[in-house]
């Protein structure tokens, strides 16, 4: 084991909360002008149209959430609505970082034996500001931030770092993002899931026949996993 | 020498100008509304105020237009105007790339000797679609793109592919960005001015004092420049 990759929204940190709760603040402010399923379907659906052009990320959900204003009310929404969706949607870019349970003990115990990676998908402002947000930014020999985490990014992570799959292990609470294109190349991959999973990130239960990797229930039980390979100062690659 | 860093915008391919016909489009646009005088400067203020919470690129540049409309026109602008702004502003996320007089083929003969990179600042998402849309991709053997290009920038560069100053080049069209923190920190820099800066881009004479670099006219005199170090197989540091 030569590198160990976090993801970092929902997995360092707690992120989709706050954007279900920007999301909630929207829909109760555009509630006098459209019912807020709909508004909800509408909003996904320019999300998904959006996704190609701007990518993921706060500026990218701010301007899905203008549109979807302008498209169901006929472009009747006014300048001081759009206004407050875009105050509303900036908090999306400094709210203060709520570091997981166990986290900082086990990246400050991992720290010590491995080179640690964030490894995340995202806008690169966005998600660079996080991290010093988090003040977990020194426990990271390495930052890799990419638009999209699918086998060939995980591919080139390999490549740019020298790695065969098995020096290289990932961790994460997205099936989508974090495990399956990672077990796909032949690489181990950690599952610890998040109360709540965006809509995008989901996967069927078939996606996941066949596939090996471990879930854990928290950052914490990282310590137990690893702890065999600890203290030991040269590491071999079944650590297990 | 054992990389040659590229800056993308303005030095690979054409750029700037996008952004001044965009925002020439948009003023013509809000014409009616506001002075454009006015409106240009007040643009200009809040892409800088915005700058530290949305970034570079061009959906910061977007959430700015509108913000500026709205102020403006004391959020009398309509939603069909603002989702002109957006539809108008997508155009730099897909604008077809226009390669640099020279680029291609220098990009051809110095790839054969050393390892290029591409080296931005801007938008992760906006970056990686241009450096592909522009085909250039192929030559560069790593891409990064931070969201600043300052002296703290070019050192974790240096220290994540472990070279020494002497190692490394950098080549842009800004000062700024390109050249001032790369000499700061020791390495060359080779500036190729662009026709069109961005306000936010250029430098004062005086910051040009006791700074050594070289200037070119085009890409194309790169090939001259690094020539008497091609064709040879092992390349040493003292090539120009």
């Amino acid at each position: 084991m030569k590198l160990i990759a976090f993801d970092a929204d929902d997995t360092l940190w707690v992120n989709e909360p706050n954007y279900v709760n920007v999301k909630d603040k929207l829909f109760e402010m555009m509630a006098h002008h459209v019912d807020p399923v709909i508004l909800s379907q509408r909003f996904y659906d320019a999300q998904m149209r959006n996704l190609r052009v701007f990518g993921y990320g706060a500026k990218s959900f701010i301007l899905s959430m203008i549109e979807t204003g302008i498209e169901l009310t006929n472009g009747a929404i006014t300048g001081s609505e759009i206004q407050q969706i875009i105050d509303v949607g900036r908090e999306l870019l400094d709210f203060p970082i709520e570091v997981l349970d166990g986290v900082q003990e086990v990246l400050e115990t991992l720290s010590n034996h491995f080179d640690l990676m964030v490894l995340t998908k995202g806008d690169l402002f966005d998600q660079e500001s996080k991290i010093a947000r988090s003040g977990l930014g020194h426990y990271f020999k390495h930052v890799e931030i990419v638009s999209e985490k699918n086998e060939q990014a995980y591919l080139s992570i390999l490549k740019k770092y020298n790695l065969q799959p098995s020096e290289f292990i990932m961790i994460g609470n997205s099936l989508k993002s974090d495990v399956l294109p990672v077990v796909h190349i032949g690489c181990r991959a950690i599952h610890i899931p998040f109360s709540v999973t965006w809509e995008h990130e989901q996967v069927a239960d078939e996606q996941l026949l066949d596939k090996s990797f471990t879930t854990l229930e928290s950052a914490r039980e990282l310590l137990t996993l690893f702890e065999s390979s600890l203290p030991p100062v040269i590491l071999n690659k079944s650590f297990y």
